[in-house]
């Protein structure tokens, strides 16, 4: 049996909390709910107890199965890896250069109808102005996910005569600063990122055109 | 393609970066290294690619793959999953009542052989006296476990005619509050677990024989 097999099947029965006490299963009842047959599912129980994955002990009708250190070892270790992939998954690194950029994220971010939905998501009132980061090549699809996948947005509004659009914001960090990367919904350039944050960034980092900086976002949190 | 295998496929690649970008590969090498033949590794990324769970691209020689938002979901439902089955893992709830019980941990907690390594452990002295809960029926397999499988051991020493045995240890808390459990490893009875703290835990929380507590045992911590 694959070890991906022997996790998966390991994990469906710490899922029926047998881990330090016996799980009492049918055969044809467990394998129906994991997807496998009977016959296949006494099969790798019994390839999981000769592996020493799990204790067993045989009933009249069915089996009571219980983890072993071994198992929980096992399983543990498939824990680390998912663990490093959830980091991998809710960190992204972004990397590029500080650039006087367009501006446009400034006349944004100095607007009531943005600044109060801002304020009521993170409790803070936005810096009015943004410091804009020219990205490294090949960050387009990183850009491209962020767009379409994100938890805080910023509803369009009228105001005068003009109308102002959705604005999609992500979490972020920028030399281990919180700040905020935003993305405007109409007309954006795909080489360059805004950041917003309560602080204006640029002073306080002593940033210069050109200067090299590292953002992680945070799409999950 | 089962669930679980394309959950392996989608984490063998999200470790090898291919989460928010492309990550370039080569069937014969990427089979390799995860187990399957080129044709069925080359097989497997078709049906990751028809499920929508990867977009990929053809080269010359090779292929760059890349998890889309539906694999990245699909992992992390995963990495949920795993996250509770590591809850189950860490946290061991074993429930019993109060009892007067042999009152050996008392002894042995008030000798300096065992406070001192006590202390470095954990930076509080031990209150010199134990709290001995009687468990539940079924607890046997539970306390087994923890008998074998541990982080701390105080190691035995001899004072003046006498020799004392190791004491192994785990972190616990009993109503919240955080606590030990300790097993001398010579004779112990199986059905009573004694514990000890900085304070008097029988006095804090005013128990009386007979009262029922809730311990969680985290053997990991």
């Amino acid at each position: 049996m694959k070890k991906f097999e022997a996790i998966y099947m390991l994990s469906e029965i710490a899922m029926r909390d047998g881990i330090y006490r016996y799980l009492t299963i049918k055969t044809g009842v467990f394998g129906r709910e994991i997807g496998f047959s009977q016959q296949s599912t006494s099969r790798k129980l019994n390839e999981l107890y000769s592996q020493g994955l799990i204790d067993k002990v045989v009933l009249i009708r069915g089996l009571k199965v219980k983890i072993t250190k071994k198992g929980i070892d096992y399983l543990m270790d498939e824990i680390k890896k998912m663990g490093s992939i959830e980091e991998k998954i809710r960190r992204i690194i972004i990397e590029g250069s500080v650039t006087s950029g367009m501006g446009e994220g400034t006349y944004y971010m100095s607007r009531e109808g943005y600044i109060r939905q801002f304020m009521s998501f993170f409790g803070e009132r936005p810096y009015p102005g943004t410091l804009n980061i020219l990205l490294d090549n090949e960050m387009g699809e990183i850009i491209s996910f962020l767009k379409s996948n994100y938890r805080y947005r910023l509803n369009g509004f009228r105001e005068m005569e003009r109308t102002f659009g959705d604005v999609i914001l992500h979490r972020a960090t920028l030399n281990g600063h919180p700040c905020f990367i935003i993305f405007p919904e109409r007309g954006h350039y795909e080489n360059v990122v805004e950041i917003v944050s309560s602080e204006n960034l640029r002073n306080k980092f002593s940033l210069k055109d050109g200067d090299r900086v590292k953002l992680e976002v945070f799409p999950y949190d």
